[in-house]
């Protein structure tokens, strides 16, 4: 226990009864979503306020106590996994929208609010913010890990939408980056270096964020196609004649499998791309579904099966986001293994074709599915993380994938981040930029207090 | 003279006639295009090579000796003034196309390549890139100093449209940000800090650029309005109504006034709007110039003067582009101090009528122009340096505008940067992230040997 009596008591002065120790609430904060080992903060607190965040910051840093930042524990490489112990900052009492401004099209959030809260508290607006990971991810923990989703391919990712934050460094002391203009050139861009950064830079506590309007119009669709390639290439095609698609989602056959068996919406099991488009008029949506219709026909795609109605496209897109917990059902009692490689887009076909040969291989099972538009893709490989020899297969697997992936001019994470599941990867593909975030992280937090063992090995 | 005889004959063991020490050479890099007072570094150097960079910073590391890396020289806040002396890099011969990749809309420039010899290359392939400050600027510079312009309200500014960079640190060591795909989580974004910093931390040398496809529709339109307020509220509820506009420029009667006797185009000098439509056909674009013109005629403006083919379009925007060094005929033999402040929408008729009342009663002439879809408009204060009252005048209406600009919610600089010009303005927005900034710099560039002077004193 890294915690002293000394440190436990001054917290618990603060927040009495808003402070557990309990074995549960501990295991409940060792681990996202993901196979990675967990590992229990010593103590959990729930601040509310900025300032209260503060307070933590300046008692852990005069104790020289690790902090870990907690959101909506979602997340996939081990973010929140308290390595070194410490006091876990659960920031989901901080879940107020702060101001909608809708003639400025934006909106200040505490970062312990959901992206679904948000979207629903936006309704009557008329604005809405598409970001949308498939998870309903804290926006503070979409900001830490640089998150993105299903509409990235249109309206880009959490570090395109991010106006400003309100940030608390590890002294304690509170910084405000950025501001409620559309673009500045204010000096560095520290907005965007707390992005992604995982926690290690800072805790993010308050979010200003871009809204869109919600479009006029919206239609979403299916289509099924022959052969994985075929589907894989109508995507490449939409991207590069510039049909501005507001999501194209691929599933392998083996995940409309895993689809079928938890949402049973009646869909065919072949390799099935979901589309959605967005425009000023029906007109507009129109033309561009039948620009996408004539690319898919030409790669053998069969009829799209539209989904018109916000009834429908719930539906659709739902079980698009019970993908994670569909393919887990292929496998009862298993974690999943999310790989998250993404490649230039005239590389895709090569990256998934190779990639679905290695999973045929293998004994694992590990659908393929992604947003592919911006030629990000992920398999699930489901195993047993009792079982040593599945945990190497999938490190096995994914190695080759990363490999893949950086040989072709990809990254290996487009949006899972790196935790403590990826360092490995990010000196691999990033092995001269590490001393330089070293050098950063120092500089910001030299006794390494802030999410340690996190990135890279400090 | 801070650069010695032993590093200058070092210096000239490599680059020969690529290195100059001459009067003239040294004036002409001494200054960007604005008001402020003039430093000659001791010499210029034209390396062409990421790896020639390289090597002029490890010998500048090892004699302590600064290093001011020089575009196209079109900056607007003293950025390449050589405060300090010492050696110049001048990067316009790393002046490559790398590479174009029309498939994955992306391409890879030196960082000497200015913007318009990009488009001219590009032509041939049907993409584009739309970012377009005005100056025939550098990319490398455009992304020193976080450029944007008249497309940002569209395409983004520098920062959403660069993918990766390669910066030579002040050592001499060289990295490689980001990569080619679509996005990346893999750690700290240092290309977003790169982006901005002028040459603090880096001097970059190579940029992958995102590309746009060439529309296949585009129309340009002017539009005359009664009051600069009516105008104003034109943009306003073109955005609010999330038309996507291409492009929207203010310009106020004296604008008009010096861009009629610069251009002899025949607009009449009232407050203008310049449009600029993108579409997928003729019909998008005709259905955007429809939602424009219903807006435009509610606030009591004219008809629309449209500029169709490519012809008249370049004619229209020439002109436009030409309005610094049309206000600057206004008054012969004088120099222009731009103001650059950027402040959310909603406040934007507020800012900018309250600094047309401060121009109105001030002795110097300052037209009103900018990029009013993004909130961020630029005075150009017309001085003879050489007169202190003037200077004064100029540095006490900017003072109030930043002050303005700052509580409406806004910035003192959307595109321009800090140079030296406004490292006071920065500290009275972000006092609070000055001593992180400054944190960053000595972790990354301890002698401060990089561009020093500039955004913060260190």
């Amino acid at each position: 226990m890294t915690v002293t009596a000394e440190l436990l008591g001054s917290l618990g002065g603060i927040f009495a009864d808003r402070m557990s120790v309990a074995d549960a609430v501990r295991e409940h904060h060792s681990h996202g979503e993901s196979y990675h080992p967990p590992a229990p903060p010593d103590v959990v607190v729930y601040p509310k306020t900025t300032e209260e965040v503060s307070a933590i910051a300046r008692l852990c840093s005069a104790h020289r106590t690790p902090m870990v930042p907690f959101g909506a524990g979602t997340s996939l490489e081990g973010h929140v996994s308290a390595l070194a112990g410490g006091v876990c900052i659960d920031l989901s009492e901080m879940n107020r929208i702060l101001r909608v401004s809708p003639e400025d099209l934006d909106a200040t959030v505490e970062a312990g609010v959901t992206r679904k809260q948000l979207t629903e508290e936006l309704k009557a607006s008329g604005l809405t913010f598409f970001l949308d990971p498939g998870a309903d991810a804290s926006i503070g923990g979409m900001v830490a890990t640089g998150a993105s989703g299903t509409t990235a391919v249109r309206y880009g990712t959490i570090r395109d939408n991010v106006l400003g934050l309100t940030v608390v460094l590890a002294t304690g002391e509170v910084i405000r980056t950025g501001g409620r203009a559309r673009k500045s050139s204010a000096g560095y861009d520290l907005t965007r270096l707390m992005i992604g950064s995982e926690g290690t830079l800072g805790i993010v506590t308050e979010i200003t964020l871009k809204l869109q309007p919600l479009p006029d119009a919206i239609s979403a669709a299916s289509c099924s196609f022959p052969t994985l390639a075929a589907a894989v290439d109508t995507v490449i095609a939409a991207i590069q004649l510039g049909i501005p698609v507001a999501r194209a989602e691929l599933l392998d056959e083996r995940s409309m499998d895993a689809l079928e068996r938890f949402s049973k919406l009646g869909y065919p099991i072949q390799p099935t791309l979901f589309f959605e488009f967005h425009g000023a008029s029906d007109a507009s949506v129109a033309e561009q579904a039948q620009a996408m219709k004539e690319i898919a026909a030409e790669q053998g795609g069969g009829d799209f099966r539209w989904a018109t109605t916000l009834e429908e496209r719930t539906k659709l897109w739902h079980a698009r986001h019970e993908m994670a917990n569909a393919s887990l059902m292929l496998r009862p009692g298993c974690k999943g293994w999310a790989t998250d490689v993404c490649v230039p887009i005239s590389k895709l076909a090569e990256c998934i074709r190779e990639t679905r040969i290695d999973n045929d291989s293998s004994p694992l099972i590990g659908p393929i599915l992604g947003h592919v538009g911006d030629g990000n893709f992920h398999c699930i490989y489901l195993l047993d993380p009792a079982r040593p020899e599945e945990i190497a297969e999938a490190k096995r697997l994914n190695d080759r994938l990363v490999d893949r992936a950086l040989a072709l001019g990809g990254t290996c994470t487009g949006e899972h981040g790196i935790g403590y599941g990826k360092m490995a990867s990010l000196a691999k593909e990033h092995g001269d930029l590490v001393p330089v975030m070293r050098a950063i992280k120092r500089a910001l937090d030299p006794d390494g207090l802030l999410n340690p063992g996190k990135i890279f090995p400090m």
